[in-house]
């Protein structure tokens, strides 16, 4: 069974037709599970839907109490690109004996030609075969919480 | 370094608006891997684009040598799904010290809310992950070439 | 008020991922005037969903009937490619003082880059300004149902 | 042959994926008629790439000034909603010989489900079809340029 936390970030944005900005009406993590056909055991928890530079260090110690609290082993947390490394860190310093993955986009789902599907993709298989510890996965990559950064000017994420 | 050989399969089917079939004109795998954002270093190799019904003892002959002779340690194949079980058997047999993931799709990329970028996504983490051996993934698990069946009726892999 | 005649065709194919075919499990019509943020009044009917090589001269005396029993002057009728100007000749001969605008897709609009919607489009406005007669709208032109024929090869409707 | 202007608004936004913004890198228009299969003679011009709300009255003589001196009759102009009133009424009074079709969308090409393609098959079909006048095509609907209002809280325009 595979716990999957979901905390917004461009992943879940959507375009809001009246106003024209990019909100957060709901998380779309379900439709992408259907869409994928995907037959893991996932029990998806909406803890907030914020972009990540928005995110305070009492949101990064609600999703760590999450974690903790969660039975399972496999944890995947959906979360802003920006800040992502920041709650790695903040969650692997809490040493918990548990799988967890970090995973977002750089584009929404809810926009053609998104990376949020194939990112999610690497996010399910990573949990399922990783020892206990903090990662992301993005790029089609799997770092490891402290070997990672975001290089904002490319839109990468770097080992 | 991960090499990806490509053998068609409904992921890389596209319809043809001249005669209403659905064909392999090219694959689409670059394209996919350009969407994903995919920074992972990956040789793609088209060695051919057949529906997997039609896959021959020949053609799983060939897939066996490509593996072969590639100086990578994991390789990824792109797959039908009627006879992934039958090519991962005959690749298993060939006993290779590779990582060998092979992925498909129940829809084809070029068509709606389909799930071949979330299992290419599977994939490419799988195989940077996983010892030496066969593998299959598909509706977001990892399966072990001896332990899995395509369920027709369903359109599931259940192990 | 539009009265909406669907019949099938190209535009309402749908990929079945179970059998490998492209099928007609129902309309998408109504998705399709939700997505197009239509507010002309528009009253759907299905009549059949067919491949229009399919199509008997039965059917398109149904398609005349519905035509005719019709109390509103515009009606657009969803028609496969293949066959859509005999069926428009049918329609012209029985001489009915409404405005008949005839409309399909080379891709169905369920395949990404479909041409579905545009089209759409142009027999929703086309019925509302053209005076009585029988017409298609097809590769964003009106044509005069005897004054066109689909050139097969190139896959566009020609004048 | 129509003269298709383009001046920004919704339709052509697109997602920039280093500053989550909404952006206006290039028109999509081409890939539009494209995908339309669209082959009635359309001469593109992008006069200039804006939201409508940051549109000033100069933008709006530069676009009266561009259909003035087009030697077509037929001419659309893709715009933003919020104002696209306005500019139909300042082209309104300067009572040009021409057929001028005002279009736009509440959802951009590049988002899923967008009203896009649809809208641009309505202008296309209208301005084939409608006397010298200015129009706003919109959600299935043609309007005169004096008979319509956007309704923003619905997101509709309105005759």
């Amino acid at each position: 069974m595979i716990k999957l936390i979901i905390t917004g970030g461009t992943l879940d944005k959507r375009y809001n037709e009246l106003n024209g900005e990019l909100e957060f009406p709901q998380t779309h993590i379900p439709d992408m599970l259907k869409q994928a056909r995907c037959t893991a055991e996932i029990e998806c928890q909406t803890l907030m839907l914020k972009d990540s530079l928005k995110m305070t260090m009492a949101d990064r110690e609600a999703i760590k109490q999450a974690c903790s609290i969660s039975n399972t082993k496999q944890i995947i947390i959906t979360h802003g690109t920006d800040t992502m490394v920041e709650t790695a860190k903040y969650l692997a310093n809490s040493q918990q004996d548990k799988t967890i993955v970090l995973v977002g986009a750089m584009i929404p789902y809810k926009i053609k030609h998104s990376d949020a599907l194939f990112n999610l993709g690497c996010a399910v298989t990573a949990v399922q075969l990783l020892k206990a510890g903090v990662y992301i996965t993005m790029n089609g990559k799997v770092f490891d919480w402290d070997k990672v950064n975001k290089d904002r000017e490319a839109g990468v994420f770097k080992g």
